[in-house]
């Protein structure tokens, strides 16, 4: 006689990212259903959402227009509901993970059909991204990269976020492999460009933010606590820059084809609920010391208007058994809140639309050392390719081709279990010919 | 008993943008049918292609997999078909046009249905549109612009197309008012920023065209003539532009905000067919010469890789009852062609999908005089806006409220006909609250 193959309770090891505080949403198949479709991740396994779904479990969760939001190809449909419906799924989804008596647990055939092991999925991109924009938010990296380019900072990056709108046509899932980019660099001897390959390929670790809530062409955000109200939620975001390409290009227009060879991002969008107990205000003194005087909106008038999420970076390099970690900081060190970035941006009256992403751009944290490495790109990290960072044996000035590229992200909860991302990875690959 | 309610042959005015060699595709609605549809324009005239389209009249111009490209509402569907189907297609329409035995002359009911005045027409935006890119490419604006900011141009601007990316949901069709964007402004006194109502508020008078066929992410084209086969068509297009918004903002990430407010585009699309006749090469002397030495992926091995397009400002001032034209420029003076543009953004492996849209940037031409005004935006017009230009007995430094900014664009047949656009129109509005 068959038997349920999952049983409650779910085995969620500790240190997973995704615990029962977690739950968020991605897009997946598999081999023997290759529909792309809604699922929520759970320690090592899958909840496919368009099961539960189909079996009515989420009801009574949904506004009658809005039904079959989880048997769709991206998150869009299920984004774009009110906050309410979508915290009463998440809630429902928690409630029948939690319950031995649910009918996952009880009813041999929902219990196969919707439970199955992430390690047979492939995940992809999670949205429809519309617009994609990269902001500039952390003052170690703002103070570190212009020092680089010796010059000093434009005063005005403290009055607003600055930022500059990307390419969401290059927006790849985790796991995509990039070719090293070709373009137009410095000629040898420096006289003038020449096309050929990248040679100071980096990454930049950054979170992202996808919209949920659209806010039409031409309004604005009154407050940039408001703004949290158009959040979906949170993922990793590689934005791959090709140093070289990006330094002949980028006066006076700004970054361009530097940064066009690919943006990775990580699969699970870990949402506003999820993330409420990490809830906090920004640690940047001068950030916060300078709240008060801001235009409205962009001031936030509570003081629990940005998130501690760590993120990490860590480097696989080809032959070598073992990830070195590179770096790791915090959101909270950046000077602009996502709500700010989001307000800013909202406020030209350019208009949003769900699956819209922000990034908050390169998250570097003050207070590096060798010890507790903070930077978050390796511009910063080799002072602009001058000093190599050494790890084990090894050690790279810009990304070598072979390179795996590794982000992880986490907020905690108050009893210590990890709201986390996953891991974004990406490996570099030589140029096409 | 009922007759032919528009007889063969067609009356075509004489300088209607819309001759016989034109068909240049659209979106529109009508009062007694709200579903949006694709037509062609000509003369006074749109010609409903869904209609004919569902009467079987392109049949045998079609790939049976990409039937049903007219009753949708974008030209998406349309613009990925191969080349060779959408030029079959189009001289379907020019002959059934030129036919007195063709149904659409001598079935009542067909011709009913299948022929309407433009004036009864809603037009829409003609693309869905994934990606906005605008570039910088004419060597008068790049040089008075960079003048008026106290800089010399950036040499790399002629090693290479500059350009941004830009924010598709900001791109609103013809006829569509623009709030006065608000912002960060130099605060009176020049100490930091305020926000508030632009104060500075452009045009740009550029011309755009949009992607047919794809190019995979990852993908580059191997020569700038090989960009033609992925563009689909030409349109006008307004980068209304917020010069001291965007001027506190772009150091050093490029033009953001100050360039969100809205792009206004021109519903027609005018097919590289279209324009056949038109094609030529760049009138930029230095451009010519730099040909040989570019990198393969910038050159054009052909001499006629451009388009002979004459666009031309006016504005219109709440009151006055006349249009007073401000300038008038050519596509045939930008430094870089629009396959170029193409090619050298496609170097980044980005990837292009149909219906992306690609601005030429600010058309300026050389010689301008006040008897033959060439500068295609009032920062180069006013020099900063130092200079009222005078119209009539009124005079304009910025756009102000309840101007209407009108753009026209054209090419000729050898015979006289005109290939044009139609008109561009925009009125810019109070800033909202």
């Amino acid at each position: 006689m068959s038997k349920i193959h999952t049983p409650w309770p779910l085995e969620i090891p500790d240190d997973s990212p995704f615990s029962m505080a977690n739950i968020p949403f991605g897009i997946f198949s598999t081999k023997s259903n290759t529909e792309r479709r809604a699922g929520a991740a759970i320690g090592t396994l899958v909840i496919d959402l368009s099961v539960l779904e189909t079996h009515g479990f989420f009801a009574d969760c949904l506004l009658t227009k809005f039904n079959n939001v989880f048997n769709q190809s991206t998150l869009n449909n299920f984004a774009s509901l009110p906050l309410e419906n979508r915290s009463a799924i998440r809630k429902r989804i928690i409630n029948l993970l939690d319950d031995r008596t649910s009918a996952i647990f009880n009813n041999l055939a929902i219990n196969s059909e919707a439970i199955l092991r992430m390690s047979d999925a492939t995940l992809h991109l999670p949205m429809q991204i519309g617009g994609f924009t990269d902001f500039m938010c952390s003052r170690t990296h703002i103070d570190n990269s212009t020092q680089i380019a010796g010059r000093s900072a434009n005063p005005q990056t403290f009055a607003q976020p600055m930022a500059y709108n990307g390419r969401a046509s290059s927006i790849v899932v985790s796991g995509t492999p990039i070719h090293r980019p070709c373009g137009m660099i410095p000629a040898p001897g420096g006289q003038g460009l020449v096309f050929g390959p990248c040679e100071k390929m980096d990454f930049e670790l950054e979170l992202g933010f996808f919209v949920s809530k659209p806010i039409p062409f031409g309004h604005r955000i009154k407050t940039a606590d408001e703004a949290r109200e158009h959040i979906f939620g949170f993922i990793l975001l590689n934005d791959w820059s090709a140093r070289d390409i990006q330094l002949a290009e980028m006066f006076p227009l700004g970054p361009f084809n530097g940064k066009g060879s690919g943006t990775s991002i990580s699969p699970w969008v870990v949402t506003l609920d999820a993330l409420e107990a990490a809830r906090t205000c920004t640690l940047d003194v001068g950030a916060a010391t300078a709240m008060a005087n801001l235009p409205q909106h962009l001031r936030h008038m509570t003081d629990d208007y940005t998130w501690d999420i760590l993120v990490e970076s860590s480097l696989k390099r080809v032959g070598i058994d073992k990830t070195f970690k590179i770096g790791r900081s915090s959101l909270r060190d950046s000077y602009w809140s996502p709500g700010q970035m989001l307000s800013y941006h909202a406020s030209s009256g350019c208009g949003f639309r769900t699956g819209d992403l922000l990034g908050t751009g390169t998250l570097s944290s003050p207070g590096h050392s060798v010890e507790t490495p903070s930077l978050a790109c390796l511009l910063e990290l080799t002072e602009g390719g001058t000093k190599p960072f050494v790890f084990g044996e090894n050690s790279l000035t810009w990304i070598e081709d072979g390179d795996e590229v590794v982000f992880e992200g986490w907020a905690m909860t108050r009893d210590g279990h990890r709201i986390g991302f996953g891991e974004l990875r990406g490996t570099l690959l030589p140029s096409l010919p």
